[in-house]
């Protein structure tokens, strides 16, 4: 046997986790971490759901559940009640059997799915690889599944107007006028963005013209307003206007529940046909990958959104959550005021969700790490949830110094 | 908008389960199903570990776990007690620390993820692409994993003589021989197979000329002898005999937790630097493809192979599974010499694990589907956990009828 390695070429991935690296590092007390992917509640803990640990106790003492695999295409009883939540019970969408849900291992399946089954058939004519659009703050986190999945043509645009502090609807709408037709562009809605209903209908509009494809991206469905109904305007909008689109959507943040991963790829397309084969060839997909989802969180989900009480209790706890977000938002403001900090922070409040962009310039993020050991990405966008009453005062004065 | 779908030529994939869907729909009372993928109790339901479910019931009580996600190459004390499990304590890869193991989403997780690496990293320098060799009964699940991960020269092996009713080791072997050097090749041990050590170190001196790197599937350690160490002679020889492999382990039969979807990549390699620069890039491959994986089935398990007393309970409880299987082949063999059926059927015992070549030509399966109601493979193959002393009469006349 060769004494080397038939591996020696293969080069350690650094992480790419420098900020936490360098957040556990520092030994200050002061310290603050400000990129939580989790929601974290007034002290500092993972926010769960209160209905979550007594359905699991339930589902662990109930002696009719068994252990067998689920269909390949999911829990059916979480796929549905899902994909009702996003599109609403009285979408033509559903009502005309023409939407369907595949349960998959958290968002990032929904998402590796549904590139792979694109990357096979859709727009197989094109002469030239499709395009793909990805934001700016999802682009690190999404732009590997689709290299993975085969796609060589990604872009990222942005929202953002680092500038005025505001949305870029402009800007959006400039790169979505110059995409070349067809091309996939991902949404991420209803979080951080932000947008009007007025600049989601443009987008749809200009979207319909260039025949740009769908894919959205709904990681948190009712953090933003507090509101189930009204976080899934843009999307229901874009059903409304006949779009065939797909939909990633997680339940991690949403219930709590982040490490059993649920997920489900909504398929919104013209007819119940198109519907089937599209289910049979993601059926093939995804019993190539992880042959069935697994059970346990789809389950606790389902339970809830099957069940009125619970669904109701659901709901206000969602609520409860959001207005906290919101909470904060307006404390840091208000805090900012008082403080004198030079420059408008409306923004903060202006958008809604668990992440925000500050407006900090990465000089001052920079000097926000060095010197207050407050740790925040690059960009300025900041987990709102990691900000609570313990470290408001802290974080605004640092930056107020910044 | 255009009236016509974007996906009208997406055609619908027929499920490959004909045999499951004729046997439902058979009204017979006396229908048999003779190929579960799960492990059968005597009474027709799934089996189930018995610690199973207080375990369960513990983690739902448990106050102080949390939800948040795990890290994306798993729960850290299942991925150490699955690969200790596999290589044995005393392995030298292990104590070497050049052995690791990636918590995937089921075995065909562990399969795919093993698969997209060895697509990007295993020899590069290949002018032409790299042929897997897939053993016929694992064919046509495993072959869509490696299809979807790229690799264009996929090719079937048979281990069992039809004719012979034995292990093909000739076959095998030449198949090997011939085969490109460097392929890589599946392995599946230690069920079914029933290759002799000696045997397998044939196979491994073959495999070890033509520098032919082993892929390990081993669905279910400790079914086949009843003996945990037993079963895993064959992957513990290629390790000690200093191959560099891949072992894609599943925990689903061995503790009937099928629906929450536990695998394991095992990577053995030739030092510990290699070893981190893989994980590394399985970690960027995970990343894109689910994430990080479902808790709650690693943590059942890493709770019973990390405690003395629930090992050894467990260890238990697979003998007695295990001689149940050897007992029913034990059965239809005596009842099929009773009825005085032609031919030997030695093969029946001579053969172990959950599924076993029964030596019926294609024309008998055929019969017994159309006259005794009794569902089985084309090649002959059964489940002998689908066997319980309520069929067992009907199987063995219909066979000796057939």
């Amino acid at each position: 046997m060769a004494a080397l390695s038939l591996f020696l070429d293969v080069p350690l991935m650094r992480e790419a986790d420098r900020l936490l690296d360098a957040y556990q590092e520092d030994p200050s007390p002061d310290k603050v971490y400000l990129d939580h992917w989790d929601c974290q509640t007034e002290t500092g803990k993972v926010w769960v759901c209160p209905t979550v640990r007594q359905i699991l106790l339930q589902i662990a003492n109930d002696p009719t559940l068994d252990h067998e695999y689920l269909p390949v295409l999911g829990f059916p009883e979480f796929t549905r009640a899902a994909t009702e939540l996003a599109l609403g019970r009285e979408s033509r969408a559903v009502i005309e059997n023409r939407a369907g849900g595949v349960h998959t291992v958290g968002g990032t399946g929904a998402v590796r799915i549904g590139a792979e089954f694109l990357q096979r058939w859709y727009n197989r004519s094109s002469p030239s690889p499709i395009a793909v659009y990805i934001a700016l703050p999802q682009w690190d986190s999404l732009r590997c599944i689709f290299q993975d999945a085969g796609f060589t043509e990604i872009r990222p645009y942005h929202y953002w107007d680092t500038v005025r502090l505001a949305v870029a609807i402009d800007d959006f709408l400039e790169v979505l006028e110059s995409a070349p037709d067809c091309s996939i562009v991902l949404l991420h809605a209803p979080e951080e963005t932000g947008l009007t209903p007025k600049q989601w209908e443009e987008v749809a509009r200009v979207m319909r013209r260039k025949r740009l494809f769908p894919f959205f991206d709904v990681p948190a469905q009712g953090l933003a307003s507090g509101d189930l109904d009204r976080d899934a305007w843009a999307l229901r909008h874009f059903v409304a206007q006949g779009f065939e689109l797909f939909c990633a959507q997680s339940f991690s943040k949403t219930f709590g529940l982040y490490n059993e991963r649920v997920g489900n790829l909504i398929v919104v397309v013209r007819d119940n046909e198109t519907l089937l084969g599209i289910c049979s060839q993601l059926q093939k997909l995804v019993m190539g990958m992880w042959y069935t989802p697994a059970n346990l969180g789809a389950r606790v989900i389902a339970t809830v959104l099957n069940n009125p009480a619970l669904l109701s209790k659901w709901k206000q706890s969602l609520q409860t959550l959001a207005e906290r977000i919101m909470l904060i938002r307006e404390k840091l403001k208000e805090k900012l005021r008082i403080l004198g900090t030079p420059g408008c922070w409306e923004h903060l409040t202006a958008q809604s969700g668990t992440r925000s962009f500050t407006g900090l310039l990465p000089s001052q993020v920079a000097f926000l790490e060095r010197h207050k050991h407050i740790y925040l990405l690059g960009n300025g966008q900041v987990s709102v949830c990691s900000i609570n009453s313990h470290n408001l005062d802290y974080v605004a004065q640092g930056i107020n110094e910044a």
